[in-house]
């Protein structure tokens, strides 16, 4: 792709409205624009690492056995006047009244939707288990939305809804839930910490909160120092067998956000592993049982034909807030610093001489193999100088650059760097060609 | 994919509701739910046929270069008060009020919002030309929703707005369009005219919609009959190159809707080259010049520095609809006749004796070297009576279905039907293996 061609618009003023530093960079990066209080575009940059983060959580989401459906955006209120949350939602949900006078809204989230759904179609345990996930945007109108598309009142969200016959299936559900999640921030480049969280009047121990950590935070964690660097289940893990082993490993360390915190466990930690620090939510699985099957009747026979009550627990992923969290947690003075996996363009092309026929020759040859490798590629062929095509190349964060130029190609040598180390080698083309495809496909 | 573990809940009893084909072959094969009147959700097999027919859109786009971004579906009413609609848009449009008591709706279609992305961000004519597309939930508010997906209220459609210079550059972005959209359906199976569609106050001929001929179509139509035929442009069509000589080709013959239709014009093709028949819309492209762009400052400065208001054009696809327009272009009596393209698994595996050692040991492989060269499948490991089964795959309309019986095994041998001819062939593994793999990628 050509960065001639391509609605990349850079800023070089930093936003004043941009309190923290993914909201900047990404206003910076020509990713997004702002439409109205918390609502975003996404532009093609943006819009490319929205797809690739969306790919990875459905990816994961496949793999741990769940099915993609869609549910709408506009739901009607009278199935949340079913499960009471109607008259109990505040002021967050956008209400609608449709030109017939009908009582509508935009979902804030789906379980009355999925629960409806689960109830017209199936009757039979054999069904199950069960789990049907979507991703879809969601509305929450939010008094004083902020912090970019961390907290946007439109944002896209993966929320997937399990059914399972009784309690001890559903357990084996959320397992299936907290192995993806592992799984699915790891391949984002991102350490996320499973801390348990309030289950409410549910209780139990069935609720966890995945939790990055960044100075820009909404709370405070705390947690083990082990816990940074636990190797994640790997993509051939069985999840129809027993995953109990790895979520009682995950969760044998100390790990909670400042609502569950317990100072008295916290303190028996060694105190040089002790981590206290700020977090981000990029994910929230629950165990619910029973609270919308039984209002809303969504019962199933068991095997002796008994009817009973499905139970239930959802799992919820900030899609559109990851974009953010990711910069949150990978950046420096210069712009992003994306992982491999969700980047706009895995590689940036640096043309310095546009024009030149020897330089243009080698960069297209560059360009149709690192493609035909399957890496994605943007090159820089503008007459800008070439300060400015290095700092553009920062600033959105490309993983690899290529930096193609006469002196260079007359010797047949280009350089490659490293965003993230910013390590700069010389090589040749077919030195490079080998590099470039030899880890591509490495990050899934 | 197993279908004991998918949920595919198909209806024997024909829905009373559903007044055309198409509707009611999508709730019998539990490709959809509907939640409210015209509002859907989309069930795992709808889901995936929706994402094939999307991701088709999305490729002919990036091929034509459209760039791709998303904008959200909530806009302020504010941008609408610019360009003048907010007050001429009828009832149709969804009126939101968000909790500070602003003015916001649910948007019909983007014209205003991305005028607005592009007279921020562009300033210079060398920016252009530029094509930003997007596939987003759109709400239109009818009063009397129906045909199922055909005329929903939510739906979803890809939009692409154009943005150049002048008028000539503009007929060069409406002519890629064009290309892209007759490529666009035809990979989808469809056969879709062209034809001269009501300019309005812009004048000039560049408005068309792309029809398809089917009974149960919305309008009238009337065209020469070698518009039924004729070969769209190649995979490697230069989008950048001069393609009138395609258009004018696809132009030269009569085609034209009830409102264009030219009594005169048609009685002059000799008669047995007169098609007079029912249509469905599945796209629609226009040119409108300075429309949105005059009132609301969108301008560049061109070569010689004068400022000009850009030309622009937009472009619909129906993605939601054209699920239902291909159902009502191919099904039969048994149900609906998927294109490979789209269909929701490619091949369909019938096991006749799930547990039986060796029947379970061909179907394995076959799934596994299928899915290994690229195809989708769905085995029927359920233990209903044959009959039901392949009832059951004659509903959902997969392309190839595979027959996998003890006799056959132990002859060495399986059996593949043709969905679309009903041809039944026995072979071997091996030979089968050759026949669905030698085709797989043939619809791209």
């Amino acid at each position: 792709m050509r960065l001639s061609r391509t609605f990349l618009p850079l800023l070089k003023e930093t936003p004043k409205e941009a309190e923290i530093v993914s909201h900047r960079l990404m206003l910076r990066a020509g990713m997004i624009r702002q439409q109205s209080a918390g609502i975003y575009s996404w532009l093609p940059a943006g819009m490319r690492v929205l797809t690739n983060v969306a790919n990875i959580v459905r990816e994961e989401q496949n793999r741990a056995g769940a099915q993609e459906i869609l549910m709408p955006t506009i739901q009607s209120a009278d199935l949340w006047r079913e499960s009471g949350r109607y008259d109990a939602y505040g002021a967050e949900m956008l209400r609608i009244t449709d030109r017939h006078e009908r009582d509508m809204l935009y979902g804030p989230t789906n379980e009355e939707m999925v629960t409806d759904i689960f109830r017209t179609h199936v009757r039979s345990y054999r069904a199950m288990p069960m789990n049907l996930y979507h991703i879809q945007w969601k509305f929450r109108d939010e008094v004083r939305p902020r912090f970019g598309v961390m907290r946007g009142r439109e944002f896209l969200m993966k929320d997937a809804y399990s059914f399972d016959i009784d309690q001890a299936a559903a357990e084996r559900a959320y397992h299936r839930m907290f192995v993806a999640y592992l799984r699915t921030f790891r391949r984002m480049g991102l350490t996320a910490i499973p801390m348990r969280a309030d289950t409410g009047p549910i209780g139990g121990n069935l609720s966890h909160e995945f939790i990055i950590l960044a100075s820009t935070g909404e709370s405070a964690v705390f947690c083990h120092k082990d816990m940074l660097d636990k190797p994640v289940p790997p993509a051939d893990t069985d999840f129809m067998g027993d995953l109990a082993p790895i979520v009682d490993d995950w969760t044998s360390l100390y790990a909670a956000t400042d609502e569950m915190h317990d100072e008295a466990a916290f303190a028996a930690i060694p105190k040089d592993k002790r981590v206290e620090a700020r977090g981000i939510e990029i994910g929230h699985i629950f165990y619910f049982g029973t609270k919308y099957s039984a209002p809303m009747g969504a019962v199933v026979a068991g095997p002796d034909g008994t009817e009973v009550p499905v139970h239930m627990g959802s799992y919820g992923v900030g899609v559109s807030r990851l974009v953010g969290a990711i910069i949150e947690a990978s950046h420096d003075d210069d712009g992003i610093i994306w992982p491999e996996s969700v980047a706009p363009w895995q590689v940036g092309i640096v043309h310095m001489r546009p024009g030149d026929a020897a330089c243009d020759e080698v960069v297209d040859r560059l360009e149709r193999g690192l493609e035909a490798s399957g890496r994605t590629v943007l090159v820089d062929d503008t007459d800008q100088r070439p300060g400015a095509k290095f700092a553009a190349m920062d600033l959105i964060g490309l993983p690899w650059q290529v930096i193609v130029g006469p002196r260079g190609v007359a010797a047949g040598e280009v350089e490659l760097k490293n965003r993230a180390t910013g390590e700069r080698t010389t090589m040749g083309e077919a030195e490079l060609m080998n590099r470039l495809a030899s880890t591509a496909g490495a990050t899934a």
